[in-house]
């Protein structure tokens, strides 16, 4: 029955990253040993091995499924979403973006192969912002590409203002400003809230 | 002639601190170490340590000179002037600011005594987007905690984004949003572009 099997594999890979989330949430990447990841998912590192080749596999296939739900989330209902989600995310998610930031700044094998990953949610940030511009949503008085350049930026103040603590209750009125910045101006502000969320 | 003796001293101090910038740049912190000091300053650990009582002092002092200057900045042109400045911020510049926010995470005794001097830069934002609102040119439907926080949030990822290698000249058609987003709203957006710069 090779679907069961299927089904245990890709369950198995799945806790190794939970646990490997955790572990360099906990530790850091470079503090998370191979000890301190076996202790964490209560596996040996044979059993870990066999999923991923090394600890930098394990760090990238989490970068990866992070970057792959950023692009749906996206594509389903906005950049701005993906800011509001950060409400929920913990230190183990913060950890890997953290992470990924600092090796597209010092790394630049990483920086070059992760482009390829980038551009999947920048491309889904653009194509939801031009469907929202033709719905007459989004503003059109500003290049989608300025748009675009904004937003990520903002997420990228979000990612590092919640790692240092910035609580989540902070971030709704900042998210309604954001969503309000892209948004096609209206004559008073009282008929800007009641727009619907869509940027 | 204590004088000139003094003036002597503060160039001293200042070509030292510099040195210590171009170092920590290229190096990191970790990797500046004293032999690189004193390659980067041409003096000797014995001259460098007569003015910074160690490496960390040498950090401390670079890190509240910015943090000075940006509230210098923020009081005389607002947080969005910081950000059109950091056009011509170097890598020595932005390695201060990325060590700082590390450190702002990972070192709880850092964390702590730099609050102080973020303090600074928070007070003077806050003051100026008062007195701009009074003036009639910032938004008065958005607290003004709402607007300082976005607008740190910016900045920050403003800095991680030149960082990791966003051209200066991308900067200014997301400033001109960030601007707009925090300015009281016009009837027209044309009319929006003739305001003064006051954010």
């Amino acid at each position: 029955m090779p679907k069961v099997s299927d089904d245990r594999l890709a369950a198995r890979r799945a806790e190794i990253l939970d646990a490997a989330r955790r572990a360099f949430a906990r530790h850091g990447f470079e503090g998370a040993t191979v000890r301190v990841l076996e202790a964490e998912t209560g596996l040996s590192r044979g059993a870990i091995f066999h999923h991923f080749r090394d600890k930098e596999a394990l760090f990238l296939a989490l970068a990866e499924d992070d970057a792959a739900r950023t692009a749906e989330v996206v594509a389903r209902a906005g950049l701005v979403q993906v800011m509001r989600d950060l409400r929920d995310k913990d230190a183990g998610w913060l950890g890997v973006q953290l992470e990924v930031r600092r090796r597209l700044r010092t790394d630049p094998a990483f920086a070059a192969s992760w482009a390829e990953r980038q551009s999947a949610v920048a491309e889904a940030t653009r194509e939801r912002l031009e469907r929202q511009r033709a719905a007459g949503v989004v503003r059109d008085d500003v290049p989608v590409a300025v748009l675009a350049d904004f937003l990520r930026l903002v997420l990228d103040g979000l990612v590092s203002a919640r790692a240092a603590g910035l609580p989540p209750d902070a971030l709704d009125g900042v998210l309604d400003l954001v969503e309000d910045a892209v948004r096609r101006p209206r004559s008073t502000p009282s008929q800007r809230s009641a727009d619907p969320s869509l940027a």
